[in-house]
């Protein structure tokens, strides 16, 4: 299944991330984006996986925009990452772009040999 | 789909909100309403968009009349607003009309494109 | 439907409620009682509501006598009060006849106008 | 809430509807569509409903196309109309432009008043 | 209770129904109104009994008209009555105001002593 | 654990059912109880069986009155009896009492030794 | 239903309690049972109860023996005994038997006339 | 991963089957045991796998034994067998020792490379 | 997104399914395999699809080899290709390599602008 | 049962476990794997036990190879061990060969004589 080697792409994923200002950067209210049908592919086996990934921020200046975090996503469809470095990507190129006050990515991932797993890393303070 | 075009009417919808005198005002106790019928449009596509819409506030003097509060909300089905814009409008429209102690509004957006967002904004501060 | 008019019966229902020793008086131990079949009328629409009651308590010296709880709820069953007041009503009452610790009364009440509501009121300090 | 009057605009509805050739014309197979995001108007109150319309069917010569189906269903959002009629009208529409062997229309409708309410209409025979 | 004592109406019920004219008399569709807060008195004990009620019929000439079923339906709260018997009245009062195709009424019951029942009537021949 | 051998009774048992008029004995309607809080005795380990019972029939000119149905089914808490035989002993006291049209008694018993069991048994022919 | 008299056995009950070495005594973990087909009879009604009991604690030198435990519970069968007292007197037992360092008994007991209750007792301080 | 290797004991899993005399052999009522326990090993891989195996039939004779059904189970352990096997051979060794008048297996299997199976195999036909 | 773009590659798939032979080919039984984790391209907007798979068969001389099927299932990942038609070719790839007794292929798609999509499509005559 | 005799084989399990180097050392962020086909054997009744693993982590240099962790926790397949020594014995090897910031095991057991039993053991202080 060849067409699943991985794909060295980063930078061309996190241009496809777009923003709009956020219209109440003084005030500190949670965003969250779930997106249900995340897919990547397993660097060792070369098989698909699928995920929920999930967004959760306090905006800064910029918000993200939906339909770009959507492309953004779509990206990792044929690249070969583990699930521990998919999340820790994801809050990089999102923490580049946006700057938030706060926020965490998580993945719950589909079923491997009975094994289900989750992984969730965190960017700044939660604000008080 | 021309009918979808943003409407600028925020004056016309808080004068739809009422209030009555809240019988225990110095007690602290929580009241929450969900509406799970919350419908307006997407300015971008002109998409309609569908949420639950989840107030929950500690009384001071006044409390939301149920009613006024669904004609309220009812006023947002034909306007193009953004999800973070609308949880920000609707917290800002009862705070000036209930003046609260404390008050969150949250937004439970249906799915677009395979995600699905939640926004929920905060005012004053949470009692002991 | 005149049947549904208000009628000031509160000194009544209070007479309903009965107490037992509690056995345990030094010991902080939480009891919970759920009415699922709560149901009184709305005093704006004579609409009948419906509601779930939920009772939290760490009793002092008296526990409230269940069969007794089941009638005082149902005393409410054609009264016309509104939702902020039915629920603040329940705690004064069985903090009267319970002296207890700590109380929380919460009440969720059956969806009108595509509006469900829940309120929830609270005595005393939560024991360490 | 003027802009809820009634509009009639069937013709201009069913204008909305596109298809596609039915690859597979010889076989019967069941193809079904649900939309949860309907939303129309009661003509007697002027109250906004909501409901899922669920549209199942053996396609002939022709299927419905997907995006045109979801603009046919929006077309309703402003139309005063009964849970009775709007079905039976989809199945109208749709029947005139798709031809089927067998279709079923049902809508799921929300609470109204604490009653909840569907309506199912059918066409054809169902084949063997 | 003496308010629970039971109240003889049946003739005063029947009154609060009222009909539309079916638009599409010629066709066999589904009908259902389901009734999540219905409640009546137990004959036996005077304690409240709680239901769902579900109506469903392939109309005639005539469709019942939902708020009037709902008044209909609430003309049971106060009134002692067995679940067999509440459910073979709802029945004929409705078969006689609608003269449908087919109708079945369906009860769905509290939990009394550790037992929950239902009573479903039909009238009438399911429509091939 | 002596208190849990068996006790022959069931003379006794059938004796604690009782009827009422079937107020519309030439009308086939369906009735159902469900009895989520049985329990019996394990006759080979001497521990503990729960179940939940479901009786359902169509009366002939008798009903079975609830209150005794729920005394009927307590005395079989300290009876040992094996799943297969509860049920048709249930079955065969029921018809002799209440002469059913159709009667059918479902037993749904707690998982022993990570074996979940249900025993179904019916008597007469199902109405048209 | 005479057999369901109070029965005062507790002396006899703890006897039923076995336990064995805690092989980690010096770490804190977590350790919890729960009993989903709890039976005893109320001293008022001389009717059934039924509940779920939860246990659970952090274990000092000694843990509970499952099988043991089972049989305790299963010795309030036929025992008279209110809500408030039999949770009390479990954990009064087991605190007796395992010297825990913390212990917490919950009863999740069955709907009576409407109303479900919850009673939680708890010994010790939670460690760190 | 050698322990996991096929052994041939077919022979001997029939003989843990043990059987009682059916109490009511001219009576049709079904009954069902569902093993959600059951593992065994995967022929091809070494992998263990799980399922739910549900057994339901009409009794002849006589009845399958409850804790001979579970020792019967246990014994595919570690017996490599697929999943098609496993199912058919369980219905053969019931139907020999307990001649029903309708048998069905049914396997219920845990998920493998994304893949979810189940089985049903039946014996004789269902009665009327 | 050009890497979405439509692939012809049928031939190519059908090759990558396996059969092994069926044990039991004079017997009816029902095998069930769902592949929750099925993803495809729509060729229209070039946006991936999701959905559940679900092959049901009664197996003829040949059983489907697990492991093939979801290799043959992972070929359609980046393949342009609509609801109607993935679910047809599926059913007559899986034809042409078992012929089976009987075979339904079933999917679930994912929603895409509020609409959910089912297509079921069948091989033959059920076996009675 | 023979084949259920306790096997002391701990070294030999810990030599299952692989690692791998973790990428983001400096970052705190939770990995979790939940087993929901864990198995072992009781060693007081030889009967096998089932379970679900929940291991939750803040790597330090190194994370745990899934493949690896799955045929770790298949080796407790055969062996007799009590619940309470299994999740600790599995928090120490994972400890051993992973040296976390902060790690918890938890075991989520099957129902044995109705009683259902978790136990969670916990390594190191969760990182601020």
């Amino acid at each position: 299944m060849k067409k699943f080697n991985p794909i060295k792409t980063d930078s061309g994923k996190i241009k496809l991330l777009e923003t709009f200002d956020n219209t109440f950067p003084n005030r500190n209210y949670l965003i969250t984006h779930t997106a249900s049908e995340f897919t990547s592919v397993c660097p060792k086996t070369g098989q698909p996986d699928f995920g929920v990934i999930n967004v959760s921020y306090f905006a800064g200046k910029k918000c993200v925009e939906l339909k770009s975090l959507k492309y953004y996503l779509q990206a990792y469809r044929n690249e070969g990452i583990f699930y521990e470095n998919v999340i820790n990507r994801i809050l990089d190129d999102l923490v580049a772009v946006t700057k938030p006050k706060w926020m965490e990515v998580r993945g719950d991932f589909s079923v491997r040999g009975g094994l289900h797993s989750t992984v969730v890393s965190t960017y700044g303070k939660y604000p008080d």
